[in-house]
């Protein structure tokens, strides 16, 4: 049995490159995660995910409570036999689910009374059933319930928030006990204020975890604050742990947070806006239902080695796109997968090499050159 | 270059097994020709339908010519090339799906003018362009113009639109012309009646075909009449030239047309069904979203070698299928695709050895064991 271990290879400024190790296999960092959540990356065989060198995928709690249930894919021999995935999964705590997706909430210290978006029926959600879902899930990563607030929220409103969330950090590392061969992940909330931040992520630590995530991003504070609120997080968290942004997002995102000293990464952007017919390339985002493409005999991305950009080209993508065929959606959710997992390898190489400065001009420079719609997709948190 | 032609390898009563010799390859027969109607065998890459022993695919040029355009996809390379499938590719002439998709049709001696089910525009079709836009999209099988009479019909109907059909075959083949690389084909019609059929028969041979179709059956008529037909109707065929039952079909419909001498079939029924969530195995077929599949931990079909039944138990099949997820289409239809090709891989087995009434006999024995829902799909022909 291998026991959880993050092993630090290198550093480029605050950016750092390394390897979680688990008992199912390697995570290479900085890490993109393809979102599953009903225990699919939408519109991708697992075998393909891997092959685009996704080295972990999402699970969503929230989603595989209601549908098929937690107890069943532990009868059925947990969640990574269940889909067919072998390395490792991380799994969120449904927290935010319940307050983005079901009706009727009815938040209290012990937890959170919601009815499904599916059927209507009634669910209970308490950091210690939700550490016990991801455990009968058999997840890799395993993270704590939070309370996650609507943005904008007041100062009083975040702290309220926060000293609720602390509490259920606790009970929730309680409850995930003693497990080496997994990983129980805290999260830093506090909103946009600093101070509550900086708070979080010492009670977080004086709990202590495996990992440490960032929380409450990425919901329509814009990338600037984004960017102030990791510069004054990752500073007050420890450095022999990986950091764990959650949610984010377009690759400009992601660039500037691994700039800043994030580890781990998910969003739903790469396989979402490939089911809506967009695409990233290095030349910026494109979207293939305008009609510019339906002659265009050039490969999506020249530079990208997908199955989309070596098989196709960019008037097929059009066509299958117009005519809503399938083959659309798994080929475009393919070559956006890929490429944040080549951005992903781009950055690990270039913190390596000492170079991730120049890496993240040449990257923005070069987003210009081709761009219409993809980066205005809203990249809803952690649900694909 | 190849020139097209037929080898005939082996006789079992009536069946036959052979190999068709095209310039873009071997098709061993009994052959079964997955439908990719709109340049896509929808939810699966071109890859995996080789994978599945296909050596032959469908297009429909009636869903070509309208999006995205004969000449667009000529402009591009051609369709092989468009679609990523290098392998042979067999048209249709457009005429089954005019009759069976358009709205408002004008039907006159020298074509069909019709509006496009997608968008109302107005579009003409005769045998000379059938014949224009098989040759742009560069099939290489290419189909003749005929026309579809609904059934029931009566005989007067049939005989009046079977005259006009062999008519349209004459300007088919002058149209088609020389291309020793590429096929045409002629279409039998006369309906359920013995004596009409004889005579379409006879009549494309005084013309003189590469290959000789059998069309306007499964159009309601039953199994039993189908078969009926298909006795009146084979006896007159050259036994030099691949024989195709157009838009057949299920399981034991192929069976029993091979019984009496068919080598090529095409139908939409195992990509459909699949997007349906029904699934057809060597126990018969099952409909996955049956709640009975909720918690099964075994293969969908243990004798099956594709990723569906290597992967995955039939408890994840039906959560898939309950969720709506793409993976639930691609998984099924990928399944069906391997079945229907298993099947055909049996039947020229069985031929070569002089087993094929045995093979038959417990084929449809087994088929009784698990059964609710797939057989009772309507295979509309050609067109996915």
């Amino acid at each position: 049995m291998i026991p959880f271990r993050f092993g630090k290879l290198g550093q480029d400024g605050a950016a750092r490159h390394g390897i979680v190790h688990t008992a199912r296999g390697q995570i290479r960092t900085p890490a993109f995660m393809p979102v599953g959540t009903a225990a699919t990356v939408k519109a991708m065989l697992p075998a393909s995910v891997a092959s685009t060198g996704a080295d972990i995928v999402l699970g969503n709690t929230y989603h595989l409570m209601l549908r098929p249930g937690a107890e069943r894919i532990a009868g059925l021999g947990g969640l990574h036999r269940f889909m067919d995935w072998q390395k490792p999964i991380l799994t969120d705590s449904g927290g935010f689910q319940v307050m983005s997706l079901s009706k009727l909430r009815k938040l209290s210290e012990d937890g959170v009374k919601f009815r499904s978006h599916i059927d209507g029926s009634e669910h209970f959600l308490s950091p210690e059933r939700a550490m016990e879902i991801q455990r009968l899930l058999g997840s890799d990563i395993q993270m704590v319930l939070d309370e996650c607030p609507a943005f904008p929220a007041t100062e009083a409103e975040i702290e309220k928030s926060l000293a609720l969330s602390m509490r259920w950090a606790a009970r929730s590392k309680a409850a995930f006990g003693m497990q080496p061969e997994r990983a129980c992940f805290g999260i830093v909330q506090g909103g946009i204020y600093p101070h509550l931040r900086a708070r979080s992520a010492e009670e977080l630590q004086r709990i202590g975890f495996d990992g440490y995530a960032v929380g409450g991003l990425a919901v329509g504070e814009g990338q600037e604050r984004m960017f102030d609120t990791l510069d004054a997080t990752v500073p007050h968290l420890p450095t022999d742990r990986p950091r764990y942004l959650m949610g984010v997002g377009k690759p400009s995102d992601i660039v500037g947070a691994v700039l800043r000293g994030i580890d781990m990464f998910d969003c739903v952007l790469p396989t979402r806006s490939g089911r809506n017919g967009q695409a990233f390339t290095g030349r910026g985002a494109v979207n293939l239902r305008n009609a510019r493409f339906a002659d265009d005999p050039e490969p999506l991305d020249s530079a990208c080695s997908c199955p989309a950009c070596i098989g196709y080209s960019r008037a097929y993508l059009h066509h299958v796109v117009k005519a809503g065929e399938i083959i659309a959606s798994m080929l475009l959710t393919w070559h956006n997968l890929q490429f944040f997992q080549d951005l992903m390898a781009g950055l690990r190489v270039a913190i390596a090499a000492g170079e991730v400065q120049a890496f993240a001009r040449n990257f923005a420079a070069r987003q210009g050159a081709e761009k219409d719609a993809a980066e205005s997709v809203d990249p809803s948190p952690s649900a694909s």
